[in-house]
């Protein structure tokens, strides 16, 4: 089914929505970030990941400094419309460590 | 790298770290939910998905009213330990509504 963005329940986390950065080809995740409307609204209109920062209050563009920009070729939208999955094309590492992805390490002792 | 539960920054999110379940096999994103560090004590201790319910303020396994429960095979941290991907094998549907997906509708004019 298809949403409309005016459906994106920001209200709930305060002018927020948890994003989920996934690569379209891979299916790994590669980062966790937040956006407003104004970042989805930017996201929709330059098919690039944009967010909004808590640390430091203020939109940002992945790749804006590293030039590693993500391109959005689709986004999803869950069940009750508070959280979003972007699904991208990385021109190169997600992480801002270098690695692939955010999500590198695992957790010890994960396992029961 | 392997991190330590110790590790988890749960104070960010006032408690509560977001979390990516992902469908180990297939790659899709099936819920984005939140854990506070018992949730995430007890999906260790039983390698079954707990999260914590910012609407009912609670506990809860996913599948212990559905029966649908997810196996945890693995933990991720992303680079600053504030977010988790719990990567399961899902015994059924990962949605209220029966889909197998929570992000199972698309945003509409997503594309620029």
């Amino acid at each position: 089914m298809e949403r409309d963005p005016s459906e994106i329940d920001f209200a709930k986390g305060g002018g927020l929505v948890p994003v989920v950065v996934q690569d379209a080809a891979s299916g790994r995740v590669l980062t966790l970030a937040y956006a407003n409307d104004e970042a989805l609204r930017r996201t929709r209109e330059t098919s690039r990941s944009w967010f909004y920062s808590r640390s430091r209050s203020r939109l940002w563009m992945k790749g804006e400094e590293s030039g590693n920009v993500q391109r959005v070729v689709e986004i999803l939208v869950d069940c009750d419309a508070d959280a979003l999955v972007y699904r991208v094309e990385p021109s190169g590492p997600a992480c801002h460590t270098g690695e692939e992805t955010c999500f590198h390490n695992t957790l010890g002792g994960a396992r029961a």
